[in-house]
């Protein structure tokens, strides 16, 4: 688990290189699981891992057209899917190569398109595909929909006020660039993954990132017109529909098994499937102690639950056990989990003092409970050192918050990231999607 | 699939061992599939079939939500979630060992939390896995799914008028000790199990011991106010939101696939594979034949085919053939699932007739098409005796309805059941959740 | 993929059927797939495909309750679940068998009920399942659920105006009759396979033939009332709830997986699990190709972005990437999606003109980019021809438009298709379910 995703996976290639090359595969004993078994195994799991975090963008879909006022849910459903597609478009043409190819220790991967393996290999042709031990579309469209996640961050946080096409060009920007620059540091086998750097499943180089890069967009596009007045006093702006954001909740539970399992990156051995196991169990623990937490702690300090509190309390458990989902121990993975759904419940009227205004809670959720999670990793997995972790937040911090200020600096300079104030009372709905989300019920 | 959970994993762990030690496996040919696949498939079909039956947790979920009023549905929506978490917590603590420990015939497991396997193991220490032939955490995984989906029963038939604690009460001792325990007796290879006593997935382990405690609650609790009138008129009182219920049926339909189909605990052979399928198509028909039926008799009874009877016309169906979805020719599965479908449109007006409020007809669903199916056991499996499942039936109803409706007495005692008259008249939503579930559209 | 399913399966048989007799099988090395496991494999890919397309059942479900107004929601939600039902039973009876069974290069197969494989097979028995290849349950739920898609795609066109029962009764002759027929002359591989006609999962077979359907009960039902006036204008009636209408539109991305990369039927090889993968990235660019192209084309024509029309721009994306999603490379999978898109953009407006009301849009989306994915085959798949692609095409619009014409006919001559005008105004949930969808929401 300490070990990058590439070289996890050159361990598994050697692997299967030793068994092709060991005299026991001659010779009268069958190996337990063939290469090709194997390869199909490993296959097998990045698809169906990559179908389950595709699914995702519909939950943080649904998360956020749950949490945005009636007036804002065709649009928050339309950057949804905007964003999701331009992530697959961006991760094909410049992402990918990126962040995984030629890195090396360094800071960037190459330029140029990804391409896969051809149709129908049989034969002597496919022995190259069983060095990698995996197909490579596979293993393409697992990554694809990493970079998507990141992209839902940043919209949920930003809802309500940012126009359409500011928020698309950001996502062209994030998903083409930074997100993989980023990523090549540690799974591209860069240089925080020499240093030693721990992150299994992505606590900080996908949910924090994305938290960051939100978190620059709020401070530079502003509160929404009336969230807070100039004596600090918070308007509630409540979700417009609350089973749909529960939905959303749902959903992003259950994409987590294959954002978190599939990052085993392997299950051709009895080992890997029960690692893969054990990280199910322990994802779901800490999703379940995040949620029991945030409803003892509203119970204890509100006397009433709110329930948006409580899904958030749920995604802050998954974010925490992100980093590191294999070496906790079950009460591990409670504790971690815990924490995260506490961190929620504390930090969201902190933002809130600070007029940073997150309209679906993405910020505690995504970017602090991904740093708790990570920065935890050394209690469960003896190979992780603090300072370390340390060092890999801070660096992605930095990097992502500049390079995002950056580009919405830019943005803004050029087209405004803002929609007008008649815009923002009329909704974006009819500004600027010109369809109602629930014509019919309008209050 | 007479044989009970465990008596059939021995049987496969049997098999394994066998390849291991026949001459056949170091000699020339290599055994059709090694033990090392087999693990790999049989933790793969736990995986698989546990994050489906994970999925029907937002089933119920949308199911509930869509069922109760709109001042309820933010508070529904926080139970379904909350209960997941429990139950997934208890089954750790103390669930598990409980159902499967030990038992050896008897009527209780033993006592202490569930430990995994350790991590990444390889080389002689995988060894002894093979002998399970799964993953234990993988095997957990599943069987704590199940557990939830028996709290969720209590949660619909209950809503709109229990307040949010005594529930969260009841389900911390119905997925840590009754569920467990009345399971231990069948699947965990206890007295029920030796009797010869057969439910393939649980139509009576799981649905019928949710309905059970629901039942009881429902008794202790009262009607909503209103519901009935001393005339013994009713009082309809629709659901809010009819497409959410329809998603959370479709979604509750998906996740049976893994329900059933998981159930038969092993695809690491061509012939379990085969029945997996045999399961799936079966599963399919009978919730199908539930919806035609439903149709039928309700255009015949009422010239009107009301959308919600449909939906639990589909579910009874399910529940119906979960006790033997293997054994079935496809023309019995039919008739069972159309007899669940019957069941619901023939026993919802009973219940009403009895002043029982069961807010989303979970007792005729679960509790009732549950009994049906168990009891039909023998017409197409010839290992079932009609005698020993009437007995079984009677073995859960009995533990099930006292002990529940112990717990439920003394948490009414305690702290008390029921939400205020002007409570429940408001909504439990502003009451309890302070958060409204559709602030801009109420009427 | 130029192969018909059956031949293609009859190829794997064989691969199966020479390492079954090969002489290295009984030799110093094993077979790197064995033939058991191969069967696991393929098997468990209908399995996990099969319940992906299941799903799409719900996705066209909330994608239509969301696109209709709200008076007409408990319709559209019964009819899908009515629908999913009556197709899975009617392909048991008689579907299955006319379209897979002794069809011989002709124009139909045979009659008779689907018998699956017998249960727990077990060694020398066991040995002819191994010439298939895979279960026979899991390749009959897998046709099944196509079928089901087909039907769904009527609905969505014929929303609001058309009464239960006639809807309810076409889809039985859809699903038993006009599907598996027309099904048979490609996929069973009947005359259209013999002369070289290639769609790989269904541009032409399931989408076309569905929007064929849908396109002749819609000229006979004629529009909804006041949807167009004599002057040729055209009254917007906006769906009543978009969130819902995304969802369903993810969920079918979702299940679009299942669809196009199950087609493969085999992933028992490295080859055919690789061209799995390719499949799942193809299918995943095409889709996203056809958002951004629409929402590119919206803003450049319309200045706002109707996001109802993006929705059907991913799925009109899908749907043409369905005919050949293995062949083409990644930016070819895009050029194939974005005209998916903007062939809805053009023609929803067009059928607007020929006041031909398709509610949700389901004749641009399947029929028109379902003739699109089908004609652009030869450009990346050499082995077919734009002749036989246009042959194709051609024969299923006729057969397809005719019969469904006819069935329309007479089931209008009978008993009529169309709710009372005051039916129609007061909305089929009234009239004709008895339930509103949202009673509580109603402006």
């Amino acid at each position: 688990m300490t070990i990058s995703k590439i070289s996890k996976l050159a361990v598994a290639g050697g692997t299967i290189a030793s068994m092709l090359s060991a005299p026991a595969f001659a010779q009268d004993a069958a190996p337990a699981v063939t290469p090709d078994v194997a390869y199909i195994f490993n296959t097998l799991l990045f698809l169906i891992g990559g179908f389950l975090v595709m699914w995702m963008a519909a939950g943080f879909a649904m998360l956020e057209a749950g949490l945005v006022r009636s007036k804002n849910v065709s649009m928050q459903s339309l950057k949804n899917i905007a964003l999701f597609s331009i992530a697959g478009i961006m991760y094909w043409l410049v992402g990918y190569n990126l962040m995984y190819t030629g890195v090396d220790g360094g800071y960037i991967g190459s330029i140029g398109t990804y391409g896969f393996d051809p149709v129908g290999l049989e034969g002597a042709d496919s022995a190259a595909l069983l060095d990698t031990g995996y197909s490579t579309a596979s293993d393409w469209f697992f990554q694809m929909v990493f970079v998507a996640t990141a992209a839902s961050i940043v919209s949920g946080t930003l809802a309500e006020r940012i126009k359409l096409w500011p928020f698309l060009l950001f996502t062209v920007i994030l998903t083409g660039f930074i997100y993989p620059i980023a990523g090549s540091w540690q799974w591209g086998a860069g240089w925080l993954s020499e240093m030693g750097f721990s992150d299994f499943a992505g606590s900080t180089l996908v949910h924090s990132v994305g938290g960051w890069a939100a978190l620059a967009g709020a401070v530079l596009l502003g509160a929404r017109t009336g969230k807070y007045d100039a004596a600090g006093r918070v308007s509630p702006m409540p979700g417009s529909n609350i089973p749909l954001a529960t939905l959303g909740t749902f959903i992003l539970w259950l994409g987590w098994f294959g954002f978190n399992g599939a990052s085993q990156l392997a299950m051709g051995t009895i080992s890997d499937v029960s690692d893969v196991s054990r990280i199910f169990a322990n994802t779901n623990i800490a999703a379940a102690a995040g949620v029991v937490t945030t409803i003892v702690l509203l119970q204890l300090l509100y006397k009433k639950v709110d329930v948006t509190m409580v899904l958030n309390g749920a995604l802050a458990g998954l974010v925490a056990i992100t980093a590191e989902p294999l070496a906790p121990a079950v009460w591990q993975a409670i504790v971690i989990g815990a924490v995260g759904g506490a961190i929620v419940v504390f930090t969201v009227p902190v933002l809130d003092k600070l007029k940073i205004d997150d309209v679906v809670g993405a910020i505690p959720v995504h970017l602090f409970a991904g740093i708790w999670g990570t920065i935890i990793v050394p209690w469960t997995n003896s190979s992780a050192s603090f300072g370390t972790q340390f060092i890999g937040i801070i660096a992605y911090g930095v990097f992502t918050l500049v390079a995002s200020f950056i580009v919405w600096f830019i943005i803004k300079a050029v087209i405004g990231l803002r929609a007008s104030a008649e815009d923002e009372m009329m909704g974006l709905d009819k500004a600027e999607v010109g369809v109602e989300a629930y014509p019919e019920f309008r209050s």
